[in-house]
């Protein structure tokens, strides 16, 4: 079965699936995106993933390309016809297509909107969070508004491959004042000697991430003691935990920082406690 | 006659060209680019242009989609079919298509190739260059590498959208130290009291401009003194002239910065005088 995409009001299989040359997130990464979990057939805080991208779109001035509950249809139809049971849905909106020009084009050019579906496989999540994974740190090289979830993504591309090519599965940021950011794709979390969650302030730096706020809530019905502040790398590798979280990481333990094990180097009690009530927590569509 | 792109190995009417949406300068913004100008049916400083594509390509670890002579033909023939004789030529590479993922992907998948041509109406950029432009500062909030001349666009796509909300043609970009860096899309300079040219050394907070260089060498052969250094909007706002440069602006006079008026508040003329060199300096392919 082909995979099939939404892009500007038709069903297209992805092989096929193509936009203008002209389009604004080609020339020019003027566009937004979010990324919803699928889980079970059902999109995961669908809800707060919306409210993110209409600040997103807010934030650059792009309006909506159809209305929400539109664009909510269009999400089920792409899982549906993509059969998706657990992955992930991914929406894009562009300024949309119109002769190269920096500034925004005229009022009458339509935002482009691409919708996409994808499988993964719950197996491997799992099997990761069993195993843990590696962070490296590096510099906070990003432009001056992470919280927007923009497509301005190349210091993320060059930063998830450099942790790849150093056997690590992610990178986390380290702004110019010496603490962690977040993470190229993922929130970056501790936890204290004495059992406190940290993580980083839902400042302009850091994406807000939906899963991040779940976790939160999660922290709160397990009576888990939090503070949202910014922490060193050198905090971090005296942590007792350490894990990162998104849409499809949910919550990961990371088991070292650039090769030096967290805790006991292996994943931790409470991000386990936390995997494992995220879904409960988490609002189903 | 509709405009014709080259996209991949094809030549493709405009409105017809398309790229995957899984190209990932579309959904990365993970590409580079440059821009030649166009006079008289030949390409200027093209070898420089080139040079600088090669320096973007390997800064990001993109390959060459096809060799260099290959772009060369393909950049000669977009000109040629779209019968531009004055205007420029738009090269962008990405990284390919290929399954959304941060990480690069595998080695097998091609780089992206996108090369379009424009006329432009040379009356236009001179009437601009007679009358002189406005330009407004605004916070610098790209990412660290602005000399790599990525499709990081968004900042300077709403810096210029703001300095066209504001009447004014271009933003100059003020670094977290109070120095400008550079525009929107165009270098900026000054000239101080005793007629030295100023514009901010070629460090990597600013694209190193093809007509900033091809300047400089215009200054050596009229025997103009110049420095390269950080500039403040203080300084420049005091300044005798101002300018700012590109490849489709050349060297286009500031008359006011910020709403108040630089010099006498009319294009100066020294501004005028290395306009007028350009063309007699700059390297015709």
């Amino acid at each position: 079965m082909p995979h099939v995409a939404y892009v500007n009001g038709r069903y297209r299989p992805v092989a096929e699936a193509s936009v203008s040359v002209d389009d604004r997130a080609f020339t020019f990464g003027d566009g937004v995106y979010d990324v919803c979990e699928v889980r079970g057939g059902a999109l995961i805080d669908e809800t707060r993933h919306l409210a993110r991208l209409r600040r997103s779109l807010e934030a650059v001035r792009i309006s909506w390309p159809i209305g929400e509950a539109a664009l909510r249809l269009v999400m089920r139809e792409t899982v549906r016809r993509n059969r998706v049971r657990d992955g992930l849905v991914y929406i894009q909106i562009s300024r949309g297509a119109a002769r190269r020009d920096h500034g925004f084009p005229s009022s009458d050019v339509k935002p482009g909107l691409v919708v996409a579906a994808r499988a993964l496989d719950p197996a491997i999540g799992s099997a990761r969070a069993a195993e843990g994974v590696a962070v490296i740190t590096l510099p906070d090289q990003r432009w001056a508004h992470p919280h927007i979830k923009t497509l301005q993504l190349l210091p993320n591309v060059l930063a998830k491959q450099a942790a790849r090519e150093a056997g690590a599965f992610e990178a986390w940021f380290v702004d110019r004042d010496g603490y962690i950011t977040e993470g190229a794709s993922t929130n970056a979390w501790i936890v204290t000697s004495d059992a406190a969650l940290v993580t980083r302030q839902a400042d302009a730096s850091i994406l807000h991430g939906v899963a991040r706020a779940r976790l939160l809530d999660v922290a709160r019905l397990l009576g888990l003691r939090f503070e949202e502040r910014p922490f060193t790398p050198q905090e971090a590798g005296q942590a007792r935990e350490a894990f990162l979280s998104s849409a499809t990481t949910i919550a990961t333990p990371v088991v070292s920082i650039d090769g030096k094990p967290i805790g006991q180097g292996r994943p931790g009690g409470i991000v386990a406690e936390l995997r494992r009530a995220f879904h409960l927590s988490a609002e189903r569509s």
